[in-house]
């Protein structure tokens, strides 16, 4: 590992000089890894352990109080200690072989525009504490928001005695993490005086690049439902066996996914999709006789998706019953949609206006800490444009100019944030 | 292995005998098998040479002369040598964990009905030679029609050199089966007086089934055209790529794949199928990014094929263009169709009547040896219904009332046969 960035000798005070170490310190979290060669940050490693350090080292540079939550995760705080409180943040671990931006610029971005704005908020009437979740992935344990949900107190006690792949409880992993297993049974800060949740996110998505703006404010996180659809026909010859005599799985399972597509198109906002399919037996000469395909099913109002999944699988239905095949329509589950407070959308798309871009507003299809948060406060999100959606992989990439204008927007929100409520 | 069955003390010449014996000698042979629990006989294996010398010692005992060819199939003459010849047969090698039926009920059931009419026979004005050919299916070589080809002289000397999985040659299977590899570049026989081979087949299809009848005459084996498209489009996050900047490869497979079965129905005799399908990165929450699909176009006819082909390939275009996405049509094989001799069709039609049975006619999906006699002479085939059109499994069945048409018929066949050519 390089030596870590430092601001003692240059404050970051300055845009660019903020720019320039954040983007290191992107690097620099960037090298802490459990496999070389890959950004690849599970909960409770080593990296991860080095990670939140690096970040608390930086936090109090700034200016901070840290104190760390049951789980680990890092909460730096800045301003008066009994004025209402922003928060901020993301998280600072990984998927397996991530790129860099996914977590980290969630916190080293506020941290860049807590810097800028140090001298107005340590005298401000609003404090701020920035975040760093330790586990949002569930990379290790498999536990979506793991930290957050520790945060707000959603922790499941029996979840301590999950294992990782190698046994080891979670319970042992979280004191890896610095935190403490007997804690987690409540919020890690009362809420009363809690002005809101802004968590600033890469896209994972193309719109912000279509839409050639660096940033956009998110209106709601999508509510999601998700399952399986197993088409079961017959398999035969397929150099033997008439149409008439056919009960081909595939050619309803292609139906229907079409009838996923078309859903799509006509229904504003609904992002439906068939992303996984199998086929039995998968022979060329063999017509399929059984055929499974996902389904994926978002929308930020739950009565649209809910009644878009009634209509696919009346479609489903409709497709077997005239081939005369079967079908089981295996429902996973349904996550309802978070919307953004209204507050926060003002607030945030007032931000991006200061700050000299073009207010955007789109949903997040995909969950983030907010999730969590919105069960406590009222939240909002930015996301931040990256290189044609691509995200969870190391080809992931955000612009330097991108950096500096989330910066920007996050100092606006923290001046303004303070602002308003003073008055 | 139970003692296998033999007719010296119960000659077959009654109608049920020799179905009783016939359906015996099937479970005989069903014994052999390379591995215990199924029947798995590869080329050259010691099941096979087993096979063949059982197959031997019924046609010694039913009054034929026996010569082994080049590979070591079994020629089983009867009747005056210099008088023109009726070839019969099937193969006695078999898929992995194969049935009972494809290839011994051809070689087996034509066994039955020369017994039956063997002392017409020896009497008559045509010679019989009934083949066990001793390769079809290419399970241990991957060398299709291997026998047949070199019982006609197709056989490369190239092939040879081939190995199986455990890197032993060609050659060695072929001295190991009675075979001599030094022979096979010549045909097996002359076939200057030859009247033409007519083989006995499992219709592998659940045409026959339907039409309730227990055989039926195929009118030519199809041409076939199989390859893979690849549909190449641009994966993406699932929840947070809108539609417009999708680029979703299996939707364009899925349009393709039903294009093909559209191609089927609205051709009559096209028989068109995708069997198989791959998509990555399948996961329920990526778009796809590429989805492979096999087709399989089948007609007997070869220009209705090569037409549907032609517009297949047409439509995918037509589907990338407007989608926006990338093609690439691989395509690996085509066969011209194999007629049945209008000859034998009309004779098999008639011994059909003769035994009492709707004469009716279907084409053949699949190949045959057929295909490799009909470069020498000309050739029919009488299809046998099976249960449910299973076949290359072990529940592959054919009923003890079908197996005794099939007999009544050959028996037909044989008798005719040498009435023609006698007048």
């Amino acid at each position: 590992m390089s030596a870590p960035p430092s601001h003692e000798a240059d404050a970051p005070s300055g845009r660019l000089g903020s720019t320039q170490l954040t983007s290191e310190r992107l690097d620099a979290l960037g090298q802490l890894t459990e496999v070389a060669g890959e950004i690849t940050r599970g909960y409770g490693t080593d990296s991860l352990v080095e990670s939140l350090a690096l970040v608390e080292r930086w936090m109090l540079e700034a200016g901070m109080t840290v104190t760390r939550d049951s789980v680990g995760s890092l909460v730096g705080r800045i301003g008066p200690a009994d004025a209402p409180t922003l928060l901020l943040g993301s998280h600072v671990d990984s998927v397996r072989n991530a790129g860099r931006f996914d977590g980290p610029l969630g916190v080293l971005a506020p941290l860049a525009a807590i810097e800028r704005a140090r001298s107005s908020l340590e005298e401000g009437a609003i404090g701020i504490a920035l975040i760093a979740f330790a586990d949002e992935e569930g990379l290790r344990y498999r536990s979506s928001y793991l930290a957050s949900r520790a945060f707000v107190g959603l922790f499941e006690p029996a979840e301590l005695d999950i294992t990782d792949d190698d046994g080891v409880p979670l319970a042992e992993a979280i004191r890896a993490a610095g935190g403490d297993p007997a804690a987690t049974s409540s919020p890690s800060m009362s809420f009363g005086s809690v002005a809101g949740y802004v968590e600033v996110h890469i896209e994972q998505g193309p719109v912000l690049q279509a839409e050639d703006l660096p940033v956009g404010v998110v209106t709601a996180i999508a509510g999601q439902s998700r399952g399986f659809v197993d088409f079961i026909g017959s398999a035969g010859h397929a150099g033997n066996t008439p149409h008439h005599l056919r009960r081909d799985a595939l050619l309803a399972a292609a139906e229907f996914t079409l009838a996923v597509d078309d859903a799509m198109q006509q229904t504003p906002g609904l992002v439906a999709t068939v992303g996984r399919i199998e086929n039995a037996p998968n022979v060329g000469n063999v017509i399929p006789g059984k055929t499974t395909v996902s389904y994926d099913v978002r929308h930020q109002e739950d009565d649209v998706r809910e009644r878009a999944l009634d209509a696919l699988r009346a479609r489903a239905r409709e497709i077997v019953d005239r081939r005369g095949i079967d079908l089981d329509w295996r429902h996973l589950q349904d996550h309802r949609a978070v919307p953004m407070s209204a507050r926060w959308r003002r607030t945030l798309l007032e931000a991006v206006e200061n700050a000299d871009i073009r207010p955007f507003e789109l949903p997040s299809g995909a969950g983030h800490d907010a999730v969590s948060l919105a069960h406590v406060t009222d939240v909002g999100m930015l996301f931040c444009r990256c290189r044609d959606g691509v995200s969870h992989h190391p080809d992931e990439f955000v612009e330097y100019d991108d950096i500096a204008a989330v910066i920007d927007v996050l100092e606006q929100l923290v001046l303004k944030a303070g602002l308003d409520d003073a008055r």
